[in-house]
Parts: structure tokens; sequence; C-alpha cells
């Protein structure tokens, strides 16, 4: 039996269809290149020069609310906006067509100072509450087929302002990574007559190898197929097609894994850290996505430390995704880190 | 007729089969998020501390040849090797396979003060005959199905020497980009008896819209479906499965056109341009490879200036890749840059 975890080998992602590279043995390669910088800074509860802070004036020449609760507004350099006219272009090879949708920026805190892992359960509560309202509003539109909720948190992840927020693009198409899920989810719901993510689900409780926090209601985990090195998977055990389904008391403990996963990301490396998340839910276009089972994934960068990050460059740009550690060593070390966050120490 | 010069819009990648999502009215959008670091170097020739200048002595203990043309070795801290022993591992829904392979170092030219767009072409042509014999090495063993050529420069890429050197990552497999690219390469040449970006490239040269530079035997353009700001294709006219059939003038020209790109890239932000750069050319699994049509990406993170770049974060890694500049916009700037090194004026 080869020891996978001392050999490179390739691991399948069941939701994608795509195959990603390990090479456990390479952790030991010495770092000489690019470290970032480390940004420790108090901010204060309130930047008069915020553009995300209450009643602050923004880029546009609006003026924010004075907002008490998690508070959302459409982008003021919005990627995509609503009154594009609709055309398809085809010329020879070339082909294009118009897109529209809406972007809004969810500021989770009028706190200024705050982080999702330093926020209160019930305030992070209703950050999720805000973004059902979102995603059901949005999601209603005739002209809306997905509502794609993320955050990019940190300047290392292109995070130009760090009030805590998160960012909403809908649009009209189903984008390519949604695209790839509905394929494998409907498949193997055709095929098995059960949700790919609660089967994969009962799977990882069994093994207990790569999972990270469980609560009454959810699991997070490191996924077996995890891209990034401290890549992490937030599941619901029910299998809830989108987050508008879910009760009161699964919302609150959605919030409270939230706040679990990114206590332990900050303790990893004590700094507020950086990552990508999304949930990635039924699109709404108004087709029976039964086969659904919505999950928040969080992208982070950083490899080794504070300041080294996994750069996905030459042979993952045109191959495929390599990483170095496994996605059990990742899952071990978040999992042995304390459940308070370093600063309340 | 929609102006797609000012609306959203999404185009078609006829290699990948994959879309991507153009806001052209978004460049408006002020930049306050991070700025790289402007690294002015002024490197000597010889630097004893760099392991990859000639005869010094690497981390592994190796000695480096006394080279005095392009030269290769193989990477002490490789991320993949050849003496994996061949398994599959199946149980429920967690699928893997060993992987094997042979990674490569190519160092460009013993001068650690040299880059590929200040080097004469010559020189270039030297790395070519190289990346040749590599190939041709390489693709010959009979568990190497793919051979990868890249180049990492510059920090932002992660490269963590500035010593001009590429890499080689060869494997048993198909990478997953590249499994793309056969699937519609091939569609296209069963259909059509022709190869896919030979009429693509006809089409580019009687519209005149993304050519950034014509040689005798190459072309360089922007592709109808970039996704990194100045991202640049280099294919030759004439169907080349592989760069092992380019006749000695070709190759010549091959790297009379790698210089003129990498020169208009230094001049961009007067800078030593960062990029990922790779051929794709036809896997060495000994399948028949008629439609195949290699050709060299150019992938470079900058857009705004020498410190901003574009993040390929939130959005992007959950939806769809999306960029703010048309490939137009991009390759009138590109094409309207001077031909000589800025340095040397
Ligand atoms: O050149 P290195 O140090 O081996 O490594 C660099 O290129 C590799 C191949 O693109 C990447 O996997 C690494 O993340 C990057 O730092
Ligand atoms: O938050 P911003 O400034 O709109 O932009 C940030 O997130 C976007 C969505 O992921 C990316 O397209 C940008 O590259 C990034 O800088």
């Amino acid at each position: 039996m080869v020891d996978f975890n001392d050999n490179s080998h390739r691991r399948y992602n069941i939701l994608t269809g795509e195959w990603i590279l390990v090479s456990p043995h390479r952790t030991k390669r010495p770092w000489q290149g690019k470290e970032e910088d480390i940004v420790v800074e108090e901010r204060p509860s309130y930047d008069p020069n915020c553009y995300l802070c209450p009643g602050n004036e923004r880029a546009g020449g609006h003026i924010n609310e004075n907002y008490t609760e998690p508070w959302s507004f459409v982008n003021d350099f919005a990627a995509l906006k609503n009154d594009v006219p609709q055309a398809k272009f085809k010329s020879g090879l070339l082909k294009a067509e118009s897109e529209s949708g809406i972007c809004k920026v969810v500021c989770f805190s009028p706190d200024h100072s705050l982080t999702l892992p330093v926020m209160d359960v019930e305030n992070i509560d209703k950050v999720i509450a805000l973004w059902q309202r979102e995603y059901r509003e949005l999601g209603k539109k005739s002209d809306i087929n997905h509502v794609q909720i993320f955050e990019n948190k940190g300047a290392t992840m292109g995070c130009s302002n760090p009030h805590p927020h998160g960012q909403i693009w809908a649009q009209r198409t189903i984008p390519q990574e949604v695209a790839k899920k509905n394929k494998h989810l409907r498949e193997y719901w055709n095929d098995n007559g059960v949700s790919l993510l609660a089967e994969y689900l009962k799977e990882e409780l069994a093994l207990q190898e790569r999972i990270i926090v469980e609560t009454e209601y959810f699991v997070a985990l490191v996924p077996y197929w995890a891209v990034w090195p401290y890549e992490v998977m937030i599941l619901p055990k029910k299998q809830h097609r989108t987050i508008l389904t879910l009760s009161e008391a699964e919302r609150l403990d959605y919030a409270k894994i939230i706040k679990a996963v990114t206590i332990k990301y900050d303790n990893l490396f004590k700094i507020s850290f950086p990552y990508s998340s999304g949930i990635h839910q039924a699109p709404t276009d108004g087709q029976d996505w039964d086969c659904w089972h919505f999950h928040m994934s969080f992208y982070p960068p950083l490899l080794r430390s504070a300041t080294v990050k996994k750069f996905m460059v030459g042979y993952e740009m045109f191959a495929t995704p390599q990483r170095d550690i496994t996605a059990e060593m990742a899952a071990k070390t978040l999992r042995n880190l304390a459940d308070t966050h370093y600063t309340k120490n």
C-alpha cells in the first residue's frame, strides 16, 4: 500500500470533476522568495476616512446610512449592471454576449474595528439574515439566475478597505464554477437519489480525519480535494439547497461555526487571517435544484507563516492546482488550535 | 448594436470552452487597496549567494556546472518524483492515485543580471533549443505523457530567485488545462479538418484589432478571451504541433518575438514586468495529436501601474474570471509601446 502522506498523488474533486496534485514531501523546501507584509493595525471603531463607516460619504458622492445593523447597498463601481441591453455577437471564432446583473456591498457591522472572528455570534447571525434577504430578493428577479455571496478579507486578497464587509454579485448567467457543481450534484442525485454532499459528509464524520469543528447542525472540514493550504468547507448536516430554509436555530448555529473557523484561522499565525470565502447554493433560475446542498468555502492563501503564501502561478495556471501540505495535515493543525481568539487571552 | 466596449459581457474561450466576464466600464474605479513594492534592482552578473549562478552550491549541497550556455538540472525540491509506486485509492467518495514525474530548472543564462527582454536574440534561441531537447528527451520516456515548460518571473509571481530561469514539470497524467485544450482542438479538427488556432489566427490577422507584433513566422496577440489584463499569446503562423518541428529560421524568429513581447511588457510600466508564461503543445503520450497547434501564453498580474495588480479572488474563485480592460484596449496599449527596452535609450 502506497503511503499518500509521503508520495505525490492526484486527488479527485467530486464537486467539480477536477484533479489536484498533492506533493507532501515538498514542505521541506526552503523559501527565499517574496514575503507578505504583516499589517498589525489597531483600528478605531469609527474612521472618518472610511467609505463604509456609517454616515460617511462614498466615492460616488453617496452618503451611507447611519446603520446600526448589517447593511447593504449597490456597489458604486459595479462590474455588473442591470441596464445592459441583451445581445449576442458571433463572427467566425469570436463569440460574446451581454451580461447583466447587480453588485452589492454588504457591511457586516457599523464597527470599523471588527472582523467576523471577533464579532458576537448574534451579530454574525444578523449578517446571515441579511444574506438570506439579499439572496431571496435578488434571486426573485426574472433576469437574475445566480447570486454569489462572497468576502475578500485582507489586503493580500485584494480587499481595498479593512471595514468588515463582503460582496454579492448577482447575474443573468450561471457562472462557470457553479455550473461544474450543478453537473456533479445533479448526476449523483439522479444516480443515487441522495445528496452527494450528505453522503460525503457521512464518510468524513465516520473517518474523523479532516474534520475541524462540529456543531449541532454544521460541520467544518478540510475537503479531501482542497487546493489552498488551509482551505475549509462549512456544510449543514441536513441537506439545505440554499440558506433560505435554515431554521432560526440552524442559522444561529451557522453563525457559531463561522466564528469558530475564523477564530482558528486568526490563531494559526496570530494575525487577522486573509481569505476569500463564498457560499455556493442552488441557482435562482427557477429550475428544480433538488440536488443542491449549500456550502461555504474559505480559500486562504497563507502557507507557512503570516508572511509566506502559496503562489498559484506557472504550473498551477498552465497545468493543474498543486499543494504541498495534505488536507489531513492542514485539518489536524486547525483542529488543534485554541477555540478562543488569540487577542482575548 | 450593443457596444461591448462600454457594456459588461461574457466572451467565449475557444480553447477551453470557458467564459470570462468583461466589465469595461469598471476601469474608472479608484484603487485604495494593496500596492506591490517596486523592486528596482541593479543585479551583478554574478552573485556568490545565488544558488543558480554557475559554480555555486545549491540548497541540496549540489554544485552547479560552470555553464556558459542555457543549462538545466533536476529540481532539488521537486513536486513530482519518478520513483513513486503506482497506486489507485478509492473509498466511498474519496478518490486518489499516485502521480509521478520529473521537475527541472532551466537557467536561461549564466549571467545573473539578465532577463529575457534584455538577452540577445541568439541567446534566447539557445534557450528554445534547450526547451526542445528537454521536451524531446523527457517526452520519450514511457511514463511521461505531458511536458509543461513555464517561467514564473518576478517576486509577485512567486519566483524566489531573480536569476533568469524557468521550469519544466513533466508527468504521467495529462493536466487539466491541457485536457481542456485537447478536447476543443480535437473537436474542431475532426469537424473541420484544419487547426482551430490556424483558423483563429487568420481571423485575427484580418481584423488587426488584437495583434501586438507580427514577425515572419509568428504572431503575438491578446486573445479575444484574455483573462489577465495584459495577457498575450504567441503562436506560429504554420501549424506546429510542438516546438520540435520548428526550422532553425523559425526558432530564431520565435526568439525574436519573445524578446519583442517581453520588451513591450517592461516598457509598459518601466519595470521588469512580472508574469507566468507557459508553452502548451501536444502531449507526449504517443497518441495522434494532429490537431495540436503549439502556443506560448503570458499571464501577467499587473493592471494599472507597476504597483497595482488585478486580484483574482472572491468572485473569480467562486464564479468566473473577470476583467476590466478589454482585450482590444490592452492590445492597443501594448502595440503602441516602443520596440526598444526602456533602459537602452
Ligand atoms: O519556483 P518554485 O519555488 O519551485 O515555486 C513556484 O512555482 C511553482 C510552480 O508554478 C509553484 O507551485 C509555487 O507555488 C511557486 O512558489
Ligand atoms: O472589492 P473590489 O475592490 O470591488 O474588488 C476586489 O474583488 C473583486 C471581486 O472578487 C475582484 O474582481 C477585484 O479584482 C478585487 O480587487
